[in-house]
C-alpha cells in the first residue's frame, strides 16, 4: 500500500519530521510517499492555510495520477480536506481529525495544546464540525511558534510538556491531542513524563488512513465528495 | 462608503450580474466595487472553492490597500472567509452566512434552495457551522448547473420556482433563501409566486456590510482574524 | 424609510437615549420614532420582561397602522419580539439577537456584559435559542443596576470597561457585546480602552433593520408569524 | 398541598375542563384551585401568549400570597414560566416541558400533536431550549381550531387521534404528546386506539407539582427565578 | 400503588437508607418495596455499572411478575435503565435523570456534586445523553468514598456542603444535584447551609415514579423498550 | 500484535464469522483471537445487552491477563465498552463506533441499515453520544430478525440491498454502515450493487484497534476508564 504525507506548507524540514514520524508506525509493506506544498511556510491561521491549498491539491493530483492508495494532510488545521477528498480516490484524512477521533476512541474527554493562540479558534470550529465539542474540554496553546519545534536549543519541548500538566490538573481531561504536524518525536516523553495518552496527529492519521484502505473502504464518489466537475 | 463585491470565480458575467444586484439595493452614497477572481469559471463543490480563494484574497488585498470598508464575497459556498477577514479590517461576509443569519430574523425556519445537488452538504455544513440547523428545515437543489442561469431560454427560474414551492409544501418552511449568487433577479419575482421571503445572498450581505460598517464596527484583529502573521 | 425603536420600559430617559444612538447611525433618509413602553421603569429579569410586552405590542401595532418599515426593541432580553414579528409586517428585531449575530460575523468568539447577575441565564436561553453558545464564551454582569448607567458620578462606565478586560483576558474572547440598551454612547471609548470590537445593541438592531428593509424583506406571515387570529 | 392550575387565556369553560382532568388525577389530599386568566380567548401563537401573561402573573402572585404550594400553567406554550417562577416560591410547570420531559422517561422518542399549524414553530422552539429535540420526532398539527375542542358535534377528537396514528407510522415515534390544554379527557380513549402512551399536559403538570412539592423542593431563588425587584 | 426501590449493589445498609429516604416522601397509599442487587458492593465506574445489572433485571422481572406499579433504580450512574424499561411495564426511573430533570424545574442552571472523580465522566454522558449539558453548569466531585458515607465520625457531609458552597461561587449554578444514592438524608441539612434547592435522586425519583403512575402512564411497548424478544 | 474478536451474544457461529472476516483484514502479523459470550443468543435490545456484558467482560479480563494488545466488541449495540476500557490497557472498540467514524472519513453524511426495528432507537441514541447525529441522516431497519443472516436460502442479503438502495434514494446519504455484526462477508458485493461505501463493523474495527496498537496508544487510565477499584 502506497501512503502519500503531503505537508501543505512549504518548509521540507517539515515534511521530512512527517515522513519519519509516518515510517516509524506504518507497517513494513506500507510505503511512505512524502510532498511538501509550495503554500507559506508554515500555517498560522486562515490565511496561511487558504493559499496552502492550491499546492497541496495538485499534490493530491499527482499522487492521483500515479495510483496512490490513501493521502494524510499532514498539518492540523485540516487544509482542503474535503477538496482533497473530490480529487483522491481513496481515503484523505487531516491530522485534527485523525487525532481528534483517536482520542474519543481512547478516554471519556481531551484537551488540545497547539502552537500559536491564533490557531485556538481554527481548531475549535473543526471539532465543532466533527462533533466532539462535548468531549475536548479546551484547546490550548503553548505559545510558541511553530518552527519554534524545528529549532536546536529551544525549550519548546518543556512548553508544551508544562502545558499537558496545565491541562489534565485544570480541565480534568484523560488524554492530550497534540495540536500540531511537528510533534511526532516528541509523544512518547511527553507520554510518560505526563502519565496520559498524548496523540500526535500524523501517527494517527497514517495509521487511520492504512486501516481504512486495508479494510477495502474508498471516499465515497456520490454527492459531496464526487470528483471535481469538468469545466 | 466603499463596498466590494468580489465574485471568486472567473466568470466576469456572474461578477455583474451581482454588482447590478449590488447597486439596486445600496444606498446612493455606498459606492459598488466589482471584482472577479481567477478561479474556476463556477464554484461548484470544495475543488473549485478551494481553487478559488487565493484569487479572492489578491483582490480582498487590493482592495484593503486601496481603502475599502467592507466586503461581500459573492459566493454562497463562503470560500475563504476566516483568510478575507484576517487580510481585511472591515466587515467581510459570504452569501449564506448573510442569508441565514437573514431567514433567521424573518421566520421561524427556512430551507435552501440551491443549484446542484453536490453543492447540498457543503451548506450543510456551513449552516451547522453558523449555528442555524435546528432553523434550516432542508437544503433542497433545483438540479440547474451554476451557468445556466445566465443562459438565454433556460427553464432555470421556473425549476427554482418550482423547488421553492416543494419546500414549502414539504418541509413547512416559512422562508426560502436562494442558494446561489447568481438568481438576486428573481427574488421579487419568485417571492411575488409563492407568498414567502425569497433571500437572495448578494442583496442582503451588501446590506449586512453596509449595516456593519455604517455601526462603525470592523473585524477584531486579537486572535482568529489577526492580520496574517510575516514569513 | 421609518424606523420605530421602541423602549419597552416606562423610562422615557432612556428611549430618548436609544433614539440619540439610533440617530447617530441612522442613515440621513431614514426616519427614527422613539416609544416608550408602559410597563416597568427596568427589566431585571422575566417578570419585568413579561409585564413590559402588552405597552409594547401596544406601540407596535400603532405604528403598524402608522405605516412603519421595521422595529427595533430596545432592550437586551428580548422581550416578546415573536409577538411584534406577528403584529408587525416589517423586520423587528431586538437588542440581543441583534448583537450577538453581528459579532458572530465580526470575530470567532464573544462574550457578553451585562448589568445585573440575574439577567445572565435570561441572556444565556437567548442565546441558545439563537444557535450562537457555541460562540459566546461566558456572559459576564458588571454588576450594576440598570439606571445606574443614567446616573451622573455613578462609575458605571469605568466597571463596564474593567469587566471587558476580564472578559478578553479570561474567556479569550475576541469582541463583547454590551448586555443592555443603555451604553450605545459608551461604545467607542470602550472599544479604544479595549482594543477589541465592542457592540451596542441598539446600533447594530437599527443597522440591521436599515438592512433588511433596504433588501426589500418582510416578516413571514405564512406561520410562525402570521397575523393574530381575530378572536 | 394547593395547587393552582391557572389558564392564561380567558375562556372560563377550558378552565373548568382543566380543573376536573386535574382533579381526576391529584391525590385526595391535594387541594386543586382553578384560576382564569383575563387574556385571549384561546392562545393561538405569539402575540395572544404575551397578552395572556400579565393577568396569568397576577392570579400567580394572589395564588403565592394565598400560600399556594405549586403551580401549573394550563396551557401548552407555557407562556411566562420564567416570570411565574419569580413570582411563586413553589414549583411552577407548563404543559408543553412537563409532557416532554414525562414522554423522556416513558419512551425513547415521541411526537406531538397540536391544534394549530401555527403553534408548530412555537412548541418546535420550547422543545429546543428544553434540550429534548433529539428525541421529539415531529410536532405536528391536527388542523383543528383551539375552541373546536369545546364545540358539541365538532370531529376533533377523531382528527386527534388520526394524526397520532399518522405519526406512528410515518415518525416512527412511540410516545405522543398531546399539544393542547384541552384534551385531557381524551388521553385514555387515544390510548386505547392508538396503542401508544398519549401524554396530556395537564395530568403530568399537576402529578410533577404534585411530586416536587412532595419532595419538599422549591423553585432557587439566587438568581434567574429570584423574586422581582423591587421598583 | 407499590413502588420497587431497587438498589443494584449489594449493600444492604444502602437499599435500607434509600427505603427509608423513599417512604419519608411517598404518599401514605404509595407501598415502598425494597430490593437489593447481587453486583459489587458500590458503583464506582462503567465495570461496577456493567456487574451491577444482571441482578438488578432479576429483581425488576421478579416485581414486575408480582405486580409492581412503578420501579426506582436507586443508582446515580443510571445502570440499565433501558433494559428495566424493556422488563417493567410501568414507569422507571434512574436517580440521574429524575434529579437533573427536576433540577431543570426549579432553576436555570444546576451543578451535580458526587463522590468520586472517576464518576464525572460517567455523570457527564448521562446528561448529555438526557439534553441537558447546556443547564447543567459542571459536575464535581466531593473526592469521597462512596461507603464513607455509611461510616460513623466520617466529615463525609461537611465535604459535600463544602462542595456544594464551592459550586455555587465558582459555576454560578442556582440548585445543586447529589450525584450520589446515599445522600438523602442530608439534603435538608444541605439546602438551609447553602440557601439553594438541594435535589436528592431517591427523593425525586420516587415522587415521580409516583407522579407518572398516577398519571395513568406506563412505558411505551412498540419498539425501543418493547418486552424482551423470546430466544 | 493480538486482537481478541469478542462476540458477546453465545452464537458461537457469530464467532466464526467475524474472526473470518477480521482474520480477512487483519495484517500478517496480527493474531485474531475469537471469543464468545455466555449471554443471549442474539442481541435485540437493551435487555439481551446488559445480560452479555459480564460474560464479555470475563473474556475481556481473560484476555488482558494473557496480554492483548487490543480488543474488537463485536457487536453493533456498542454493550460494556467504557467497562470494557476500565479493564483492558489496550484499545477496545465497538462496531457502531468504529463505522460511523469510519463513515464520517469517508463521506458527508451516512445511513445506518440494521436488522430489527427495535434496534434503531439504541443505535441513534449511540450516534448522538459519538456527536455524529448531523452527519447521519437515518437509521433504517431491513426488518429481518438477527439469526436470519445465517439461514441457508434466506432472502435477508436482497432485503439489506434494497434497504441500502432506498436509504440512498431517500436518504441522500453517500454512505452505509451495516448495523449489525454478521454482515461482513456481504459488503463488497453490497457495495458494488448499490454505488456507495458499504461499512461494515467488524471489518472497520479491526483495522482500527490495529491502527491505534500500532500507533503505540493505549486507554486513558486517570479517571473515567481507570481500573475498577478493589472493593
Amino acid at each position: 500500500m502506497k501512503i502519500l504525507v503531503v505537508n501543505p506548507n512549504s518548509t521540507k524540514a517539515m515534511t521530512d519530521k512527517a515522513v519519519v514520524a509516518a515510517r516509524r508506525v506504518a507497517h513494513p509493506d506500507t510505503e511512505i510517499l512524502g510532498a511538501t506544498g509550495t503554500g507559506p511556510a508554515s500555517i498560522e491561521g486562515h490565511f496561511d492555510e487558504a493559499m496552502s491549498v492550491p499546492g497541496l491539491l495538485a499534490e493530491v493530483a499527482a499522487a492521483e495520477k500515479a495510483g496512490i492508495d490513501g493521502i494524510v494532510v499532514a498539518c492540523f488545521d485540516d487544509p482542503g480536506i474535503g477538496a482533497c477528498r473530490e480529487v483522491a480516490s481513496g481515503p484523505v484524512i487531516g491530522l485534527c481529525e485523525a487525532s481528534v477521533k483517536a482520542a474519543s476512541l481512547l478516554s471519556t474527554s481531551f484537551s488540545v495544546v497547539t502552537t500559536l493562540p491564533r490557531s485556538i479558534p481554527v481548531i475549535e470550529r473543526l471539532i465543532h464540525g466533527y462533533g466532539l465539542s462535548h468531549l475536548c474540554r479546551r484547546v490550548r496553546s503553548a505559545a510558541i511558534p511553530v518552527l519554534a519545534l524545528e529549532e536546536e536549543g529551544s525549550d519548546a519541548r518543556e512548553k508544551v510538556r508544562d502545558e499537558i500538566l496545565r491541562a489534565i490538573a485544570e480541565d480534568k481531561c484523560e488524554a492530550v491531542v497534540l495540536g500540531c504536524a511537528g510533534m511526532a518525536d516528541l509523544t512518547d516523553w511527553l507520554s510518560e513524563e505526563t502519565g496520559v495518552p498524548v496523540i500526535d496527529g500524523v501517527t494517527v492519521a497514517v495509521k487511520m488512513v492504512e486501516a481504512l484502505v486495508g479494510a477495502g473502504l474508498k471516499t465515497s464518489k456520490i454527492s459531496g465528495y464526487a470528483t471535481p466537475n469538468e469545466k
